[in-house]
């Protein structure tokens, strides 16, 4: 087991989660995903919620890692390819199971403080990387001077509120993120920002 | 059973939804929450599954009376009522729980067509009055030439997202609500609109 990293766990931790659902999940479920024993698994990690608080720990370094670099040469444009990461579907042929499962663990979250907490860092990437994005495009001239905190925390309701919905009612995610693009055009973009933005186009 | 009205039943599953969550709801907690054995309830509804089909049904029904008579002389005004209704929790003492759980049953509806229906009955009905309002605020003159379905769209996604994050992390409703507020008076409002919210105040 010393030799077994814990991204393999953490991998086989998603991919349960990703067929068996979170309610319905054992620790023999995780333990098949990978090569090891339950008894083995059971060695590094006591329960389902240990393997769960290490995947959502991974998550947001992931998630994380996946906005730190994002294309384009101006806040504008970052703050459209960060909308593309979030809400993208078609890279990844588990997304639906992803986020039902996502939605049954943030379900849990008022009575699992470690989920919460997890979860918190996970909604504080997306927040920070929004409200940076629009701090820096204010400094530039390319958008207005809204609160670049608020403004991240309603993107932030608009992005998981387009999952949610996603999830529950079918919801088109590719619909949102035409809004959210049209809301950045119409709410940030100062004149100086919408002529940088023809430009590039 | 047959003098046991409808509603009786309705108010039973979601104080048991509350107090248990979905996952652990069985039909005998919802028997408890009524002056009913569970085979006198057994009796009209099979499973668990019919009684959250009914009281989703309910729900989508009651939450489009409290949308019907918004207070407000404008469409903007009945439009920042809205905004009360789907964002205020103190109304109810069973908020965080109600939503908690209507969270989990969420995250049932890839499996559960029925419940899937019934959620998406509750998304139309806020979508269509926001719809409805926009729409009217536009012939009226107070808003912009905007799209009014696309609009309603956004302005559902920013809700369900507020109350998904106000479960998973924690998130302020009433920051949203003030968020809503700005993007309704910066984003639809036009001269004409922000005078008459003028006068108003």
């Amino acid at each position: 087991m010393s030799d077994e990293p814990r991204e393999t766990v953490v991998r086989a931790t998603c991919r349960a989660l990703c067929a068996h659902g979170y309610a319905n999940l054992t620790m023999q479920d995780i333990a098949d995903e990978t090569d090891l024993s339950k008894a083995a698994l059971h060695y590094h990690y006591d329960t389902k919620r240990d393997l769960l608080t290490t995947f959502l720990d991974s998550l947001a370094s992931w998630y994380e890692g996946r906005l730190e670099d994002l294309p384009g040469d101006d806040p504008a444009a970052r703050l459209h390819a960060l909308f593309d990461e979030c809400l993208t579907t078609d890279a990844d042929a588990d997304y639906p199971a992803f986020h039902t499962a996502m939605l049954e663990v943030k379900a849990q979250a008022p009575y699992e403080e470690a989920y919460r907490e997890r979860l918190t860092a996970v909604d504080d990437v997306l927040r920070s990387r929004v409200e940076g994005l629009v701090a820096e495009g204010i400094d530039e001239g390319v958008f207005r001077e809204v609160d670049p905190e608020a403004t991240a925390n309603f993107v932030a309701s608009v992005v998981v509120g387009a999952h949610t919905r996603n999830v529950a009612v079918g919801h088109s995610l590719a619909e949102t993120r035409v809004l959210l693009d049209a809301y950045v055009d119409d709410h940030l973009l100062t004149d100086e920002g919408e002529a940088t933005r023809e430009a590039a186009r």
